[in-house]
């Protein structure tokens, strides 16, 4: 901008230290190449129902001119119906990413706001498991907290509470602590059980980031509404094809999910992402039917890309965590690109050796085997 | 809810301090009342444009499985090309009140971070008149920091510069100062001179939130591309009668826009949203009208209201601010509701005696002039 004049030295000093410090946000890949099998960000590869569609459609007019429900009352209600809990137990959020940051600020102290105070680390701590979502540390960073992260098993189970104990690096006392059940990305899922002794042992809340649960065996709704500290969150992106209309939620004990309700934006939830997720909840049979198709292509990809030679890890989600044969995945991300398919490969020490593959329908998932044999043949 | 096991003494200590000492937040009235005439939340009488309308409905397909762009490119490109600056300079939030709440995030220091340095109530202060908007004294509130309040003058004009330096009340180092322009809930506007010279004169982040700048007579766009420290903030909500859709913006340095995106969420506006902005920019001439019309039913409103005895202030914005005759302000409100019309009376000092009224359609005002004769004549 050459006609910014100069009074100012450098706008940047402008900026908290804290915020200068934090590394830019780089958008996730999006290419415009035509014809491209995006297997790459775990969307579901169903549209919405025909109903919700209608839904929306018919909210299309002069009304959007007023202000949306600062609440989402009516979507609170669904939920409270289908989780037989209150509203009071449900916050709606901009995306199951705006309420994870919000739980960030809810029950974390900045670093230097603690100083002083007994246990100072653990007020100011995020804690999470390592490979997971890549989310958590961020959030810490931004709200000038500690990250905790403590690697999961090899085999990316959960560590025991034996093991926990023992350890030095788990802390019982962390202000907050994310877990992504089933594991993203390794896809891994955890019993309700070990979730329930986890989450008793620990002093401060325990965040259950369930984004792939609909794919899952099992759930672990029920903790949130039995065990005080215990807040699952939820989205319509993934299992309910609404990525676009950013729409997730908490569900927890009525005194911490009115502690965000104080921290949030007015009107946080717009309009019609809120009747979106309404008209979804009239009508679980169409989705229900997707979530079968899914985890049938899921488990029909897996056994073939094993008789290819791939190690693929059992999942619980929408996506697979596997390791391919002969190349590396990094050359195995950059082959399948030219074969116009898009997943997945995390530079990362857990994972480096590993690509992580969305399902897609039936037709993609075969047209990835399809490029697998060829990329072996070559 | 019964079935909660007591093992946490009280839920309410895992919340911060500062979150536990907050207010809970009301939402605004959303009253069921058939055939009410709502002139209480300054919304736009009329519908979005037509080809707003068809954008939209074009968009409700299969596609909304899909992640919206990150970044909000091609609506900041527009942007950009409309204020003829870069896209740099402009970010876009879920409405601007998320743009406001980031902007305390990325400028001020929660109090006790600031402990032990130069300047540290400065580094902590979020600054503003009052009356002015209601969220910025709550912003301060939820990010621990210092609030300070400093008056308009009695016709809620700008306090000269020259005032401000002499009183001890105004902080010339503010970390960051919001003013809205022009005002709410005066409606009073500000000479982009008078605002010039402010905002060069403070040494922090000044953010001028003009979200009635539609319906003033001037703007002050242009200190955003040529002050390094003045935001200028816009919404879609007001001008652009999409409220329900939560978009807004900054405009900006592109080094105070880039630390905002760093601590914003990933996917903070939603696609629609971005669908129906990029679409309003394309039908600038169809909103024009409108503005007109609101101007036009704002003045005559006005005349109206003052021969059957209303003080009413000059308004640069969709309201009017007025002081009725007769009856205390608190007793026109629910006068007024029994002839099925909603407007605001706030119970603060400084506008007590006052009604503020959106400006509605020419009929709605209409009606409103009838009620209030009616209302005179009992």
């Amino acid at each position: 901008m050459k006609h910014f004049s100069s009074s100012i030295p450098n706008p940047q000093l402008l900026v908290r230290p804290l915020v200068r410090r934090l590394h830019a946000y780089v958008p996730g890949e999006q290419p415009m190449i035509k014809g491209l099998i995006k297997l790459n960000t775990n969307e579901n590869p169903y549209p919405p129902s025909p109903k919700v569609l209608a839904a929306i459609k018919a909210a299309i007019d002069g009304r959007l001119r007023l202000y949306p429900n600062p609440t989402a009352e009516r979507l609170r209600e669904k939920l409270a119906k289908f989780h037989q809990c209150a509203p009071e137990n449900i916050i709606v959020g901009n995306g199951s990413d705006e309420l994870l940051a919000l739980a960030t600020r809810t029950f974390v102290e900045p670093s230097q706001q603690a100083a002083g105070r007994m246990k100072k680390a653990s007020r100011s701590t995020v804690q999470f498991f390592t490979p997971s979502y890549s989310l958590y540390p961020v959030l810490a960073a931004i709200h000038g907290a500690q990250a905790n992260a403590v690697g999961l098993n090899d085999d990316f189970s959960l560590p025991s509470l034996a093991r926990l104990q023992k350890s030095r690096v788990w802390d019982f006392n962390a202000a907050l602590t994310f877990i992504t059940t089933p594991n993203a990305p390794s896809g891994r899922g955890y019993s309700t059980a070990e979730l329930k002794a986890l989450g008793h042992a620990q002093k401060g809340v325990v965040v259950l980031d369930e984004a792939y649960v609909d794919f899952a065996e099992d759930n672990a709704l029920r903790l949130a509404l039995t065990s005080p500290q215990v807040i699952v969150a939820r989205t319509f992106s993934k299992g309910y094809s609404l990525c676009f209309l950013r729409v997730g939620y908490f569900v927890g004990h009525q005194d911490l999910v009115a502690a965000h309700h104080k921290i949030r934006d007015s009107y946080n939830v717009n309009g019609l992402g809120q009747i979106a997720a309404a008209a979804t909840l009239d009508d679980l049979p169409y989705y229900g039917v997707n979530f079968r198709r899914i985890i049938q292509t899921r488990e029909h990809l897996s056994r073939e890309l094993a008789q290819l030679g791939f190690e693929v890890l059992p999942s619980q989600t929408n996506f697979i965590l596997t390791r391919p044969p002969k190349l590396s995945a990094e050359r195995w991300l950059q082959e399948l690109r030219e074969q116009k398919i898009l997943v997945r490969w995390f530079d990362s020490a857990r994972v480096k050796d590993f690509l992580r593959i969305s399902i897609g329908t039936a037709a993609e998932a075969a047209a990835l085997v399809r490029a697998a044999r060829r990329i072996l043949a070559q």
